[in-house]
């Protein structure tokens, strides 16, 4: 059997440690989306928190926004999405299944090196073998709708948004009055968004059902370029500071012909997931959206979303540039970036193997895991007691079964920055030995001492 | 005029900050979903995360999860909810609107004060005034569907899940195996649910998109009752501690024809928002699932979700005891409840009136507001440099723009606990003056002091 690969492998690890299940694994399972369990929430939480303290509260030249997943169809008759949010879609004639056009040519010309010569005619269906009985290609919306109110009519016709960012510019005059902030700022946002995927794969890389953190940041036309280049380096800045090793991470300057309908410009952050084929994916974008979205929202509402400068005088429509995240792709990156197979030293005198999640302490899940060397009646207690104290502050995970080695290889795999253990002599000296994860070595300290050791280490690099 | 009742103020000053804006506004508004502007997304955060802390890591029998919107229709049919949750519609046979039944039979009723004697016969149509022209009553689904994949077939239908607990429900075994929990235990969950309201409205009480903070507490059925009643307190005690005024929230111990499909009891908490007519409005609710839903889930899925005690030998299919908050109605409690008029010394020596916002400080979208006591090159780069320090911790404002009282003012009607303000003196001593929000009083605080002093006055009652 061939070794696993380390997508596999965090892959793996994630179900079987409950970062992340199937959505609707009893019933068959959903291709479109995943469910996050007890550890994946936390550390899904972490990354938001982060992101939200680095670029929304900790600027003063930014604000935060939550607008809804449902908005008006005119929204996205506006900003473009109605008319060009699709893909191709080609259908067998035989077995009536349907298929993206492009993705067929693509198994093509990487099954056989090659362009297919006759176009579709020399394409085999994947699901029932027939060649080339395709029906011309029909442009599918990716867009997800939903009906409003008592009749399934299309009046009551609704979408779910792709992006979170429209519910942004829609607010523009709104976040303008009421935080009376001025070009250059921007707005923020974190939520879900929808899209109609033909084929999702690849874990939690493509679904139906994601999360993104969006940032659009407006701008005077003739600074667009510089801030451009300003928030690319601020997101590259963001992914390094929080762990990511820069070989896994690089940019690709997309070009005219691959940007989507609003760009002047994306660079997109791509990251070594370790896909099958290429095991590059993409991580985030930065766009230059121009006076595009406010241009097409004031023509398209009849609402004036240009800004008034009274310092000179002047009206414009600002230009965004969009920094755009994708939540769950970036919770992978920081997985699969994490993952390391190392050793440590077993009771034996040996050495075992060991599984490490070498996550920033910002983001790790369990921020300690409090051991009772044994299931004692004295040792338990006290053990819950700190358990107990610290989980005021910080997620705690309490273990008291089996080996303390064993314990240790399980707080590892999940990322727990620290082990404390409760021993015999904590009875006498009032103190705890603190394992640390990465180092494995290990520090006794006072039981009245811990809190401050954690608050004070538990803030990253 | 009538004086405006204390509801409509807070929604004005809701709106007019930036808390809550309607969804879509600039294309005529959607009735379905509010935004949440910049103040609102912080209050709504603070909330999240203090519930998240009593209720989740702050707890050693509960775990956290996020599942995802869309679930397959199978999970609805076992859930109970293709076949219940549904409304009696009739339509007026003239013009083709319809409404919902018994909303149409209240109305009257509350018009009238008494029964319509010859049922449907006697009620006009609110659109176009034809009386008694209602074809049969037909059941309507609240649920919302979307398709997935490539083609809108009755394969591709999913729902938009009405509620967050059925996520819960079908992971049960995951979180089960993977975080070895034992009953009693609990799952908390924070997200949207959706639900085809034929009637939205009251603000952000009554919407089709809407906030949840669930828990579903997994418990012997034995012991159901007793974690029946231990969570109705724990419930209460969480909106007492966090500033509501128990005179504004009441129990309703909910008949047995009126629970949901699956309750065996439940105690709904009400709060007195002021809406016309009766004023109070469900807020929450605390449900005995019984083992309906474990049970209907096996059944439906397959898969077994009992519970196997090793410790007895004994199977059991445990009970879930339900707290089910609503987060956006939470909001809107707080908001309500901390909403006061009273007086403040002017600089005349008079009074002037003051709106307040007396929001605990845990929950306070804004923490600390920093003022140049003037427009001065010497204050502002000192007062900056104070904001962009605290701002590391704390969402932080900036404002240097007109008199101080009337920026006291503008702090005061958005809750903010503290303001700051640095003054000529500063230069000198190298401290600030702190003026606490309810009493007004004002304390002199070492500038290298103040970050220390926020993160003790902070932390609420």
């Amino acid at each position: 059997m061939a070794p696993q690969s380390k997508l596999d492998q965090v892959i793996s690890l994630a179900k079987r440690r409950g970062f992340v299940f199937q959505a609707g694994e009893i019933y068959g399972g959903s291709r479109s989306a995943w469910d996050y369990g007890p550890l994946g929430v936390e550390l899904k939480e972490n990354i938001k928190r982060e992101w939200w303290q680095s670029f929304v509260r900790g600027r003063e030249d930014m604000v935060g926004l939550d607008s809804s997943i449902i908005l008006p169809k005119a929204v996205w008759e506006a900003s473009g999405h109605v008319a060009t949010f699709t893909d191709p879609l080609v259908e067998c004639t035989q077995c009536h299944k349907r298929h993206r056009q492009d993705h067929l040519t693509e198994a093509f010309e990487a099954k056989k090196g090659r362009q297919p010569e006759n176009g579709m005619d020399d394409i085999v269906c994947p699901d029932c073998g027939t060649k080339g009985q395709w029906t011309e290609p029909q442009l599918f919306s990716g867009l997800m709708k939903t009906f409003l109110g008592p009749v399934d009519s299309e009046a009551g016709m609704a979408y779910m948004r792709p992006e979170t960012a429209q519910g942004i510019f829609v607010n523009f005059n709104n976040v303008l009055t009421t935080s009376r902030k001025k070009p250059p700022f921007g707005i923020g946002q974190i939520g879900k968004a929808f899209r109609n995927e033909i084929t999702p794969g690849n874990f939690i890389f493509r679904t139906r059902e994601f999360e993104q953190m969006e940032i659009e940041f407006f701008v005077p036309g003739e600074d667009a370029e510089k801030w451009f280049k300003e928030w690319v380096e601020l997101c590259w800045d963001w992914f390094i500071d929080l762990g990511i090793n820069p070989e896994n991470m690089r940019r690709f300057d997309v070009p005219e012909d691959e940007r989507a309908h609003y760009s002047a410009g994306t660079i997109d952050f791509e990251y070594n997931f370790g896909f099958q084929g290429s095991k590059w994916g993409e991580l985030m974008g930065v766009a230059n959206r121009t006076d595009y979205d406010l241009g097409s929202h004031t023509k398209g509402s009849g609402t004036d979303l240009s800004y008034f400068n009274q310092a000179t005088g002047e009206r414009f429509t600002p230009y965004v540039i969009e920094p755009s995240f994708g939540l769950t792709r970036s919770m992978m990156a920081f997985l699969v970036d994490a993952f390391v197979e190392d050793e440590a030293p077993n009771a034996k005198g040996g050495v075992d193997k060991r599984t490490v999640l070498k996550l920033d302490p910002r983001l790790a899940p369990v921020k300690a895991a409090v051991l009772p060397l044994s299931r004692n009646e004295d040792l338990s207690p006290k053990a819950k007691e700190l358990a107990n104290t610290l989980r005021k502050h910080w997620n705690i995970e309490f273990d008291d079964a089996g080996a303390i080695g064993r314990r240790y290889r399980r707080q590892d795999e999940i990322g727990t920055p620290f082990c404390i253990t409760v021993d015999f002599e904590t009875l006498e000296d009032n103190a705890v030995t603190i394992r640390e994860r990465d180092t494995m070595s290990q520090e006794r300290v006072p039981l009245d001492q811990v809190q401050a050791y954690l608050a004070t280490r538990l803030l990253g690099a």
